[in-house]
């Protein structure tokens, strides 16, 4: 189970990155500039996270493999754009990107309830640490943020429902793994239905 | 006078809010827009007051319940705007927000002094926490700050000038509630004849 | 020795102050704005640096005299830019921002050494402490980022290599000081080659 969660979470951050990398490209960035979106898309919502829980060492000082990670990826990524393959909205990356939606929910939510925080700022911590990283990517481009825009299908409304999941497990008294799973399992769920039928917030 | 206070706060909060509402209804966002960038104008300010002083838990994680008043007000704003009735710029909303700008502004100069942060860098700190909520809603939506706009009547002055008055008053060891009314007093006057006779700065 | 850094530091932050207020007037800015976007020019790079080590008080909470430098230096930046005399992109200036490119990298490695960081994620930050003040600036003004402009002879590079010299250096076991001054001496050395010759990232 362990290895099936680190595999999701290495997965989840490496599309977080490789998203942000095409993304920054297609802003006309420099190598400096697509590395940074990339660390800023993958690592935003967790620094973010411990920033704003007086939380450290941050997550990517602690676990710093994971830029080695990003660093790695990035010359496949510039390598497959330079032939104007993107991949960013293929149907496995969204997958992926679902899958580490809803385990970076929980990871947000689990970090602040751990540091005593009061269950609806947790759960908001949660979605903060699932979504922010995009937020950011798209303020350091200049661009209104794809998380506001009503022309896209739920993905914060996703995190926040996994997050409520994920805590009244856990108040619950299951097993923390097991929440774990059903928060990523019903965030997955509700992204992938989201998408595939186009559901939107009707206001 | 402690309830006084209090309801001074919890409007003032409200007023950004809902100010913050308008702002991203205007900018065609969808309700986790709305919710977010209101969530940011009320709480923006405090939030960054506490990273920089490494204050935590963060105010909005203590006092969660005012999260759930900007829930609340959400419905609301979003059923006025519907109906194209925007009050962000109504005279009673300005007055409500100049009494948060001294408010906001004396509770960052407090907290810095009492985390022995020397005096003008406290002042800093209390400009930033009663204005920077703004600053950070126009990132979010990517538009040049209203803050910086030299055609917007004085703000940020107002607020270093009360900044100053609460921090000389507590220097000549007036009592800490006294010198809280004051500057919230000399605060609002001078963003309110600021407003009246549209002073701006002269450069 | 320490006195030459101190000069350096103290021109490297004017400099760098200086060329946020060339920066904000063109965007049409206040006073207001002028002087925010000179201290987060400044200062901006350092906040983050301390922020995300979680490092306090602040450095110019610590060294509030540097603020008030800034608050000297603005009438004299206004005068200038009156005249249409920018002088921001003049040599001179360039030479002192390459050296304030140097020392802020190696402040930033050096705390983040002490605080414990690996030795990836402490050449970021380095590079980061030199270079987001310049990030921060242009996204307050909602500009995209300089640093990440295919346009733009190398910077964060000169900073990164800088960076990797320092932590080389130290676990050599030169003599700090030694260390700080060819880590200055290197990023300087590159930065100024970078802009004779136009080098600019391949890709």
């Amino acid at each position: 189970m362990k290895t099936t969660l680190s595999v999701i979470e290495i997965t989840a951050i490496l599309v977080f990155a490789y998203s942000g990398m095409t993304h920054a490209r297609k802003n006309g960035f420099d190598y400096i500039g697509v590395l940074t979106i990339a660390l800023v898309s993958a690592f935003g919502g967790g620094t973010l996270r411990d920033v704003l829980l007086g939380n450290h060492p941050l997550y990517w000082i602690a676990h710093w493999e994971f830029l080695i990670y990003v660093f790695l990826l990035s010359p496949i990524a510039l390598f497959l754009l330079r032939f104007d393959k993107d991949f960013s909205s293929h149907r496995t990356l969204m997958l992926i990107d679902a899958l580490g939606l809803g385990l970076f929910t929980a990871s947000g939510v689990g970090i602040a309830l751990e540091m005593k925080t009061p269950l609806l700022p947790a759960a908001f911590i949660g979605v903060i640490t699932a979504t922010f990283g995009g937020v950011l990517r798209d303020v350091l481009s200049t661009q209104k943020p794809q998380l506001f825009q009503p022309t896209e299908p739920l993905y914060a409304t996703c995190a926040f429902a996994g997050a409520w999941i994920y805590i009244s497990m856990l108040r619950l008294d299951f097993q923390p793994t097991l929440a774990l799973i059903v928060c990523i399992a019903v965030t997955f769920l509700l992204r992938t239905l989201a998408i595939i039928f186009n559901v939107r917030l009707p206001f």
